[in-house]
């Protein structure tokens, strides 16, 4: 019914427009409309995007990433995918940033359990809680995903929206990675935050899809990678609505792991993503449901391969697990099917931004 | 890291640029940020968007709006808020079209109970079902809430993703309203509709959050409203993942009504709204969450009191019932807190875009 447009004067020899810089992706690359009952002398084209994938490594895996991108943005090209369905999802938690020795989660909520603690002695007798307070990690492994799910429960539920907002923003801002000795926020991928960006800037909605709890991600993700709140998808605990408030209830509601990941799309999102990135099994149902569609599709697999720069692991890990979704990126047909591996080890330049020359530099001191 | 600028030659004397149409907000209109290292001779401010409250009387209620805008978007201002928290909720049913004389869905599924009864003879014994094939309304009603969620789950669902979304689709394009006979997706009001306009091209994300069902919304937000499928909130059915597919179980899981409209937008979109609209007691929740924060905040209830161009109802409908919140609205201190209220017979130049010189036309015959 209304179509903005904007009359740009050109007053001189050069003008230079921004997009919002709360909006996470540029304005599309796209020559201008023409409305041609203006009075248009010329039509100014915007150029293309200069984002690059500069630190990935040039081989196969850059090269599959940017042809995707090309052909579903090629218009004309059968493969053409139009803005609107430009739907990228992607983990979190290995994926985007670093899940090694532990979720980033898991020790906020350890920290949490020993802080907390002295106002809940029954804790004492409850075997996750008693683990985590001894420091005990075989023992709270032995507890499992219910042992888990208790302690974040507890020790991050039982407050209002805002509550929780101050208290997750306040541990990120000085919590510390224990090997980097960096905040958690700077044990991010660079190249996959770049990837988010040359992905937007080819007018991707970027998403992300992640088992961590939803309301510990929001406070991150803008400024670590440039995604918005409302673009988030991850674990919910039960929450209610009374006079005016928000209450978390301490009890989990939702797990946004395995087949729970292509549900919460579907809910949140509403349309199948033609590219989705993970590096576990637990992602494997949002990747096998990304591939299988008529649409161009891309399933990426952050395969971890880098003892020096980070952490190698994939079959036997407890964290991370990669067994069943590597086996499906590497089967003989896996490339047809629209699976890319990165090898982390050979296909980044660097693992974290703060890296000089591709070495991740000694751990400072403590403090 | 990246930010991508974009450098507009500037040949001619008008240049015309226009944002991708499948973004539903138009580029901000801020004046362009300046990069000093640039070679600038001068840059070239935006101009306002010309996006007006056209459909809307010159009165109270429009300045209302206007003047809420213009505070929010005036940088410097003590009410700025930044693009990023401009996020306003809108109801569906009653407020951003007609729920007259049923729910649009409820239409839906009782057609659907006719097609598919023969598949289903047990239907014949159960209450709601009985009463829908009787066509008798008012048994139908006896059965409350419970009963119209149990038609609608085995109706609507029992189907993937995707074969529903094109049941839906379908049905949206051949369908007609009972009294205006055209197709429901034209009972949209034409006001409300300029308003998520006016409201985008001052850069807000507009939402809806409505208690119909999302993945019968989605396939007509984009074309009626300009709202994305990842922008729409709703009630939601149990569903599933396996082998590459959805699969919708033919169960309600969630509500979104009443406490439950907060509580999905705090699970999905994941901030507080500024603005949120909408006409009847289930939206009470929203409302009064949007107004219990110390940002500006504005509640807007849509008042249906036009007998004449579409239907007069309030506190005593089945339908939209419109009580606690219309006192709310209304009390003394209501301008204070935000509270505005759409007299439909009064503010609004015309309801429906179809109408000519602000009267409905009398019904087409039926085909």
């Amino acid at each position: 019914m209304f179509r903005p447009r904007y009359f740009i004067p050109a007053l001189t020899s050069l003008a230079l427009l921004a997009c919002s810089q709360a909006t996470p992706g540029p304005c599309p690359p796209q020559a201008a409309p023409v409305d041609s009952s203006a009075k248009i002398v010329e039509a100014v084209p915007a150029p293309l995007p200069t984002v690059e994938l500069s630190l990935w490594q040039d081989g196969a895996t850059r090269k599959a990433l940017e042809d995707f991108v090309k052909k579903v943005t090629t218009e004309g090209s059968p493969d053409f995918v139009p803005v609107a369905e430009r739907i990228a999802v992607f983990d979190n938690d290995g994926t985007l940033w670093s899940e090694q020795p532990m979720y980033v989660q898991l020790a906020f909520a350890l920290q949490r359990v020993k802080e907390l603690a002295p106002q809940h002695p029954e804790w004492a007798k409850k075997p996750a809680f008693k683990a985590a307070l001894d420091d005990d990690f075989k023992a709270l492994a032995a507890t499992g995903t219910p042992g888990l799910l208790e302690i974040i429960g507890a020790t991050l539920g039982n407050n209002t929206a805002e509550e929780f907002e101050k208290i997750a923003s306040d541990w990120l801002k000085t919590a510390q990675h224990p090997k980097y000795q960096r905040p958690y926020t700077e044990l991010t991928y660079a190249p996959m935050v770049e990837l988010l960006e040359f992905l937007r800037a080819h007018d991707f909605k970027t998403f992300i899809v992640s088992g961590g709890g939803i309301a510990f991600m929001r406070p991150m993700t803008e400024s670590a990678y440039g995604i918005p709140p409302e673009q988030v998808i991850g674990s919910r605990m039960k929450v209610s609505y009374k006079d005016g408030a928000i209450h978390r209830e301490g009890k989990f509601d939702f797990l946004d792991d395995g087949p729970g990941k292509p549900v919460a799309i579907y809910e949140q999102i509403g349309r199948r993503p033609i590219l989705a990135g993970g590096n576990s099994d637990g992602d494997f149902p949002m990747l096998e449901w990304t591939l299988r569609q008529d649409r161009p599709h891309l399933a990426l697999v952050v395969h971890h391969t880098d003892a020096e720069r980070e952490t190698a692991y994939d079959r036997e890990s407890h964290i991370g697990k990669l067994d069943k979704a590597l086996d499906a990126a590497t089967a003989e047909d896996a490339q047809d099917k629209g699976w890319v591996v990165v090898d982390m080890k050979n296909d980044w330049k660097k693992v974290f931004a703060f890296e000089e020359d591709g070495q991740t530099p000694e751990p400072a001191p403590a403090q």
